[in-house]
Protein backbone atom coordinates (compact mmCIF):
# COMPACT_ATOMS: atom_id res chain seq x y z
CA UNK A 1 0.00 0.00 0.00
CA UNK A 2 1.45 3.54 -1.45
CA UNK A 3 -0.25 6.12 1.73
CA UNK A 4 -1.59 5.11 4.57
CA UNK A 5 -4.09 7.67 6.24
CA UNK A 6 -5.42 6.36 9.72
CA UNK A 7 -8.91 7.02 10.89
CA UNK A 8 -7.88 6.24 14.76
CA UNK A 9 -10.51 5.87 17.18
CA UNK A 10 -9.10 5.83 21.02
CA UNK A 11 -12.38 5.18 22.91
CA UNK A 12 -13.18 4.52 26.66
CA UNK A 13 -15.89 1.84 27.10
CA UNK A 14 -18.62 2.83 29.45
CA UNK A 15 -18.68 1.32 33.06
CA UNK A 16 -21.25 -2.10 32.63
CA UNK A 17 -20.31 -2.79 28.64
CA UNK A 18 -19.47 -6.28 28.96
CA UNK A 19 -16.02 -7.76 27.42
CA UNK A 20 -18.01 -9.48 25.06
CA UNK A 21 -19.59 -6.57 24.31
CA UNK A 22 -16.45 -5.13 23.93
CA UNK A 23 -14.94 -8.26 21.72
CA UNK A 24 -18.44 -7.71 19.72
CA UNK A 25 -17.27 -4.03 19.17
CA UNK A 26 -13.69 -5.19 18.15
CA UNK A 27 -15.41 -7.96 15.50
CA UNK A 28 -17.53 -5.65 13.94
CA UNK A 29 -15.34 -2.82 13.64
CA UNK A 30 -12.43 -5.43 11.64
CA UNK A 31 -15.71 -6.54 9.49
CA UNK A 32 -16.11 -3.38 8.30
CA UNK A 33 -13.00 -4.23 6.35
CA UNK A 34 -15.39 -6.51 3.89
CA UNK A 35 -18.02 -4.05 3.84
CA UNK A 36 -16.85 -0.95 2.75
CA UNK A 37 -14.53 -1.13 -0.20
CA UNK A 38 -12.24 1.86 0.80
CA UNK A 39 -11.17 0.78 3.66
CA UNK A 40 -7.97 -1.27 3.55
CA UNK A 41 -7.23 -2.96 6.96
CA UNK A 42 -7.83 -2.29 10.17
CA UNK A 43 -5.82 -2.83 13.58
CA UNK A 44 -6.51 -2.48 17.47
CA UNK A 45 -5.32 -2.64 21.08
CA UNK A 46 -5.42 -2.58 23.95
CA UNK A 47 -4.12 0.52 26.54
CA UNK A 48 -0.87 -0.68 28.19
CA UNK A 49 -0.75 1.84 30.65
CA UNK A 50 2.62 1.97 30.68
CA UNK A 51 2.72 6.06 31.39
CA UNK A 52 -0.20 7.46 33.28
CA UNK A 53 -1.14 9.98 30.36
CA UNK A 54 -3.68 8.27 28.97
CA UNK A 55 -6.74 9.74 30.83
CA UNK A 56 -8.99 6.92 30.34
CA UNK A 57 -8.23 5.93 27.42
CA UNK A 58 -8.50 1.60 27.41
CA UNK A 59 -8.62 0.83 23.14
CA UNK A 60 -7.07 2.37 20.55
CA UNK A 61 -8.58 0.97 16.79
CA UNK A 62 -7.26 1.98 13.70
CA UNK A 63 -9.12 1.92 10.47
CA UNK A 64 -6.95 2.59 7.44
CA UNK A 65 -7.12 3.90 4.03
CA UNK A 66 -5.26 4.90 0.78
CA UNK A 67 -6.50 8.72 0.87
CA UNK A 68 -8.21 11.50 2.76
CA UNK A 69 -11.13 11.23 0.16
CA UNK A 70 -11.50 7.05 0.64
CA UNK A 71 -11.62 7.86 4.41
CA UNK A 72 -14.50 10.21 3.43
CA UNK A 73 -16.37 7.55 1.39
CA UNK A 74 -16.33 5.39 4.54
CA UNK A 75 -17.75 8.38 6.49
CA UNK A 76 -20.58 8.15 4.33
CA UNK A 77 -20.91 4.31 3.71
CA UNK A 78 -24.27 3.00 5.41
CA UNK A 79 -22.21 0.22 7.23
CA UNK A 80 -20.12 2.41 8.98
CA UNK A 81 -22.70 4.69 10.26
CA UNK A 82 -24.91 1.67 11.30
CA UNK A 83 -21.53 0.80 13.36
CA UNK A 84 -21.28 4.04 14.60
CA UNK A 85 -24.54 3.71 15.93
CA UNK A 86 -24.27 0.28 17.71
CA UNK A 87 -20.49 1.16 18.83
CA UNK A 88 -21.75 4.67 20.21
CA UNK A 89 -23.88 4.09 22.93
CA UNK A 90 -21.10 2.00 24.57
CA UNK A 91 -18.32 4.67 24.90
CA UNK A 92 -18.11 6.98 27.60
CA UNK A 93 -15.62 8.93 25.54
CA UNK A 94 -13.94 8.39 22.76
CA UNK A 95 -11.19 10.79 20.52
CA UNK A 96 -10.95 10.11 16.41
CA UNK A 97 -8.22 11.58 14.89
CA UNK A 98 -7.43 11.24 11.41
CA UNK A 99 -3.64 11.32 10.12
CA UNK A 100 -0.98 10.12 7.60
CA UNK A 101 2.30 9.14 9.36
CA UNK A 102 5.45 10.28 8.20
CA UNK A 103 8.59 8.44 9.19
CA UNK A 104 11.95 10.21 9.88
CA UNK A 105 15.21 8.74 9.68
CA UNK A 106 17.07 11.07 11.73
CA UNK B 1 10.68 -5.74 13.03
CA UNK B 2 8.63 -9.07 15.19
CA UNK B 3 6.77 -6.57 17.74
CA UNK B 4 6.10 -3.08 17.26
CA UNK B 5 4.91 -1.21 20.52
CA UNK B 6 3.66 2.22 19.78
CA UNK B 7 4.72 4.84 22.80
CA UNK B 8 1.86 7.70 21.11
CA UNK B 9 1.58 11.44 21.50
CA UNK B 10 -1.37 13.10 20.79
CA UNK B 11 -0.46 17.21 20.88
CA UNK B 12 -1.76 20.28 20.82
CA UNK B 13 0.46 22.91 20.60
CA UNK B 14 -0.02 25.76 22.78
CA UNK B 15 -0.78 29.42 20.77
CA UNK B 16 2.26 31.50 20.13
CA UNK B 17 4.59 28.42 19.74
CA UNK B 18 6.06 29.23 15.72
CA UNK B 19 5.68 26.63 12.86
CA UNK B 20 9.46 26.48 13.88
CA UNK B 21 9.03 25.47 16.73
CA UNK B 22 7.08 22.95 16.02
CA UNK B 23 9.36 21.82 13.59
CA UNK B 24 12.57 21.75 15.83
CA UNK B 25 10.35 19.56 18.25
CA UNK B 26 9.60 17.02 15.59
CA UNK B 27 13.78 16.99 14.58
CA UNK B 28 14.47 16.51 18.34
CA UNK B 29 11.84 13.91 18.84
CA UNK B 30 12.77 11.93 15.68
CA UNK B 31 17.03 12.22 16.59
CA UNK B 32 16.21 10.17 19.85
CA UNK B 33 16.04 7.42 17.33
CA UNK B 34 19.71 7.78 17.28
CA UNK B 35 20.02 8.14 21.32
CA UNK B 36 18.33 6.07 22.74
CA UNK B 37 18.76 2.09 21.86
CA UNK B 38 15.82 0.93 22.27
CA UNK B 39 13.55 3.21 20.25
CA UNK B 40 13.68 1.96 16.69
CA UNK B 41 11.81 4.30 14.83
CA UNK B 42 9.63 7.33 14.78
CA UNK B 43 6.58 8.91 12.75
CA UNK B 44 4.74 11.86 13.27
CA UNK B 45 1.57 13.49 11.33
CA UNK B 46 -0.59 16.81 11.13
CA UNK B 47 -4.18 15.86 12.28
CA UNK B 48 -6.42 15.76 8.96
CA UNK B 49 -9.55 17.27 10.13
CA UNK B 50 -11.80 14.82 8.09
CA UNK B 51 -13.96 14.48 11.15
CA UNK B 52 -14.42 16.94 14.17
CA UNK B 53 -13.93 14.78 17.13
CA UNK B 54 -10.43 15.68 17.43
CA UNK B 55 -10.85 17.62 20.46
CA UNK B 56 -7.88 20.38 19.31
CA UNK B 57 -5.52 17.75 19.26
CA UNK B 58 -3.13 19.02 16.07
CA UNK B 59 -0.17 16.70 16.30
CA UNK B 60 0.40 12.77 16.39
CA UNK B 61 3.94 11.56 17.35
CA UNK B 62 4.56 8.03 17.49
CA UNK B 63 7.44 6.50 19.20
CA UNK B 64 8.03 2.56 18.19
CA UNK B 65 9.81 -0.11 20.21
CA UNK B 66 9.49 -3.98 20.27
CA UNK B 67 8.55 -4.53 23.73
CA UNK B 68 7.23 -2.64 26.85
CA UNK B 69 10.33 -3.09 28.66
CA UNK B 70 12.13 -1.12 25.53
CA UNK B 71 9.29 1.61 26.56
CA UNK B 72 10.50 1.35 30.05
CA UNK B 73 14.62 1.95 29.01
CA UNK B 74 13.04 4.60 26.56
CA UNK B 75 11.49 6.79 29.53
CA UNK B 76 14.32 6.37 31.98
CA UNK B 77 16.93 7.53 29.29
CA UNK B 78 18.33 11.08 29.94
CA UNK B 79 17.77 12.20 26.28
CA UNK B 80 14.15 11.52 26.54
CA UNK B 81 13.76 12.94 29.77
CA UNK B 82 15.46 16.72 28.28
CA UNK B 83 13.33 16.11 25.54
CA UNK B 84 10.57 15.99 27.35
CA UNK B 85 11.79 19.43 29.50
CA UNK B 86 11.60 21.08 26.26
CA UNK B 87 8.38 19.58 24.41
CA UNK B 88 6.22 19.72 27.20
CA UNK B 89 6.40 23.53 28.44
CA UNK B 90 5.13 24.10 24.64
CA UNK B 91 2.02 21.38 24.96
CA UNK B 92 -1.11 23.17 25.63
CA UNK B 93 -2.40 20.00 26.33
CA UNK B 94 -1.46 15.82 25.21
CA UNK B 95 -2.39 12.49 25.58
CA UNK B 96 -0.02 9.79 25.51
CA UNK B 97 -0.78 6.01 25.30
CA UNK B 98 1.09 3.50 24.80
CA UNK B 99 -0.15 -0.24 22.90
CA UNK B 100 0.81 -2.89 20.62
CA UNK B 101 -1.55 -3.01 17.11
CA UNK B 102 -3.18 -6.39 16.67
CA UNK B 103 -3.46 -6.61 12.74
CA UNK B 104 -7.29 -8.47 12.07
CA UNK B 105 -8.27 -10.26 9.50
CA UNK B 106 -11.70 -10.74 9.48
Amino acid sequence: MEREVKHMVLAKFKEGVSKEEIEECIKQFANLVDLVPSMKAFKWAKELSIVNFHQGFTHVFEAIFESAEDVGDYLANQNHIDYGNFLMPRLDKFIIIDFEPTNVQP
